[in-house]
């Protein structure tokens, strides 16, 4: 996971790599529309949630979360766009995440979904990186916004100015939607 | 499964009972916000997929899909708004659906997730069924755009004049997103 | 669900109707190994746990679980041997349970799963009812162990009187495995 | 993933890392049961199918499985005891795997479900790693027969030599259950 800007991307955004499974494909035979609910669910978990011992994660994992934080943090609504069809691969997705808004006491998440960068292995000129970086395909985008409820009176709680400032760095457009009615 | 139409809507809607199982819950002890397009998309399935022998269908369901078909039925877009925590239960939920456009070689289905309706036990007044209905929560609203897919070429296919008898009926407006930006 | 006993059996079996979402399936297009195991899960919780307000259970339902309750069930084991592929249908499928022993504070949960019940109405002989109950396919035998254990200290906890009379109507034959080593 | 025997293990085993999801736990809060036969599922996977292009995968790696393939690896049977309830983590598991029978048609793998290797970065002491292994939770026991059937007849198909040669230098001693019946 690294937090350098990437790409031709014109604000900072973070990078998750997620595994795929095999399980989540579907009898079509590529990556079911749930589960890339599930692989986006994953990247929100690794991007916000603190570390335990020995655990690396980014600088904008400052959530205290699980179910006994005081503090749940709940998906008020997501929206996602299917691009291409995602067969299995071994090598992880490359998600790249970034805040659409950054509220009182919600986030909107944003999200491209890529494969994985290639290992540039197979190009005959090694000048030619940018060229490598074009070939990851664009699966799928999304966003979604997610909302701090304390877990007790399930009342929204205003995010921290540690939130805040971990995350104003990967602040940056919204999601734009190229097929909404 | 009926098609009649129920409560206040203006529209006619077909009504899916689709049951929970536990394992849609998620460690927040509610049901997950992927789960609950995995019932989406089990309500497709019962919606608009050809029933087989010994099984019953709505008039809906008019779709010979499953992988052998030479059709694909793929999602293109789906956005959803999560407005209550939906707990386990045995009853099968009461998933509502429509169609908020008919177009060329795609539809948009339209949700909305209810609670399943009261049996009206406990009520004292034995006329006041209007006010049953009126108890059941409304969980979640969402939409999908589905494209009717070649199998084998992966290019749009109209829709037949058959899906479109069958499904016009229960054409409505579109959901209204409250917290689209 | 029916708690009487039905089919050839010499023993009572609970009969818990399970409906198979089409997302059980994997990309082999029949319902996933793992898939199986969320199934008999849903069963348990149908089988095993209180009903809510206006939902109704077999009187195995006794357990006050969730996890809210001072007592968890965890699985210690499981086993299962799967006889046919499983095709997705719509009719529930026939899920039979008995318990192959009931121990101090833990239950060893025995399972069969067939295929629908036949609604026998293309039979020619109104009378052949034994046959068609004949028609029902097993798809897979399975069993396990579930402890009752202190939510707070994590160890075991004794069955009581209640759960014991309850669940000993259905002691049956542990589950023969064809194919152990 | 290394091929090269650890810990005290007298047979060479394969070791396979596997990343959890947050989603794998259900609403107790670990681990469910069922999502631990998806981490094997994908353990298999990604032990014995030929990779893609720019992809790594072990000497086991040999089977030209997928929807495409001639031949489906099917699950006959599976047994597992959960011996520790395992909580949400980052760094991925290490399951490790041989096999306890190679048939003519069918192989038994076994498998260990183990926590992450510690990287002893806290130990005083630089020479006590075999003390950092020693920490590893051991989380279950598991074992599957895989039978190797034609797509089209459903009939089982012999092991190649290819497959033989590949998977002999991880056979091993079946697993031991503690809690058989």
């Amino acid at each position: 996971m690294t937090d350098a800007p990437r790409g031709t991307a014109p604000h900072p955004r973070l990078h998750v790599p997620i595994h795929l499974r095999w399980g989540d494909l579907d009898a079509f035979n590529h990556v079911n529309n749930a589960s890339m609910l599930k692989l986006l669910e994953e990247v929100r978990v690794r991007a916000f949630w603190r570390p335990g011992v020995e655990e690396e994660a980014p600088p904008t994992a400052v959530l205290d979360s699980g179910i006994d934080a005081g503090t749940l943090t709940l998906i008020a609504r997501q929206e996602i766009e299917y691009l291409r069809p995602v067969p299995y691969q071994r090598n992880p997705l490359d998600v790249q995440l970034w805040f659409g808004k950054i509220g009182g006491s919600s986030i909107e998440v944003c999200y491209e979904v890529f494969s994985p960068p290639s290992s540039g292995a197979r190009m005959s000129e090694p000048g030619d990186r940018g060229a490598a970086a074009m070939q990851q395909e664009l699966y799928a985008r999304a966003s979604a916004v997610v909302v701090m409820v304390d877990a007790a009176t399930g009342r929204p709680v205003r995010l921290t100015d540690e939130q805040r400032s971990a995350w104003t760095p990967y602040l940056g457009p919204p999601v734009v939607y190229a097929h909404r009615r």
